[in-house]
């Protein structure tokens, strides 16, 4: 029998209308649909697509569980658990969506089980979606990028030594945890600064200089810095 | 009477099925279209948009052209004409619809158009695309960026003279112009190359290695550049 295929599809930011023709096609037309979580209806992702493709809510759901860890054994652990979760219905012939946040490109769980079933020999498939950070600066009404500008995406994870100093645009992600450190940078780099927190969410807040930014913002924070127009 | 919105709306890179509801509902629920091109049905907007929402074949089409030039004084003529087009239709207290390839916040010609209405006093709103570097890496089936990695898109008129050495994966827009020097850069990084030429289109092709990419690649092309797994 042939196996089925794991698709990575992008759900957007939040908002339900932001969700791409493809990916409520391939909940409509698919029975298996996982989600990154414990409770699947209880996942910030299903809360989005089943706004968009109601008939999600009559589908098999699987609970794909990533606990937030820093201990990278565990890590692997619980890829291979999920990997192995969604085999069981790849093994029967039946497709599975993975539905993600955002894009499944961009800093995506769905990249780590991706790589584990492709190394046991499965077909997976990708299905972009609209990314946080072009959701945030639509929220603010502002271009990202112009003509010659580079666009320059950090992770939180990711060592902000640096100041912030090479042309173009910074998108910072998730920011929250260090937003101390953040703040201290974006007001030395005398960039235009923009914050969105749970952008298109209805807890969403929208601020729109460093000073105005709270020390305590939240995990689903993404900042945008300019450089000032001359 | 109350002025309309002037919406900058990505219709993605080419699959019509990467079209937003919100884009297909915006659409269908206005009546002023405009798409950037001399002739409104041949733009490859258009060409996208009508296949996910074929209502649009029954609106009103205004062009707003923009020529390729390098003549700013030319250009900012072109969009202070574009600008006006639209206004046309704004002070009627009609909303217009402007239809832009990927993401109105990445390197959009909508931008320059945004900044001339506004500076003329009236609202604008941009709804988001799927951008052509997530396309690109859904179809060459790998993730963009993963954990800490960082991100960084350079369009084809940054200065490229440095040597692709930050950490995090690179994507290099529209280089089709000067893939001499480009192939010379990627070979000299010791990248993992794919490059897709046209993403979505009927005339798409995809190259998987920096010695596969042909001298005289298109317009339309995107070079994804991570850096190898140790």
């Amino acid at each position: 029998m042939q196996t089925g295929i794991l698709y990575g599809v992008g759900v957007g930011p939040g908002d339900p209308e932001l969700m791409t023709l493809k990916a409520c096609r391939l909940i409509r037309e698919n029975e298996v649909i996982a989600l990154p979580g414990k409770v699947p209806v209880d996942t910030v992702a299903y809360k989005i697509a089943v706004q968009a493709e109601p008939s999600l809510a009559e589908k098999t759901l699987i609970p794909i569980y990533f606990p937030m860890t820093m201990d990278l054994a565990e890590q692997q652990r619980c890829h291979e658990a999920g990997a192995a979760t969604a085999e069981e219905y790849l093994k029967q012939g039946k497709n599975v969506i993975f539905l993600t946040l955002g894009d499944p490109t961009i800093y995506s769980t769905f990249s780590y089980i991706q790589h584990i079933v492709e190394d046991h020999g499965y077909t997976t498939a990708l299905v972009s979606g609209i990314t946080s950070f072009c959701a945030a600066a639509a929220r603010v009404n502002r271009s990202l990028t112009e003509w010659n500008e580079p666009l320059h995406v950090i992770p939180a994870r990711q060592n902000l030594d640096h100041s912030l100093n090479a042309p173009g645009t910074y998108v910072l992600m998730k920011s929250g945890s260090k937003m101390n450190q953040v703040k201290k940078l974006l007001a030395e780099s005398g960039r235009e600064v923009a914050m969105v927190e749970n952008c298109g969410m209805p807890e969403e807040h929208v601020y729109y200089s460093t000073e105005e930014i709270p020390d305590d913002a939240g995990y689903y924070s993404l900042i945008i810095a300019k450089e000032k127009r001359s």
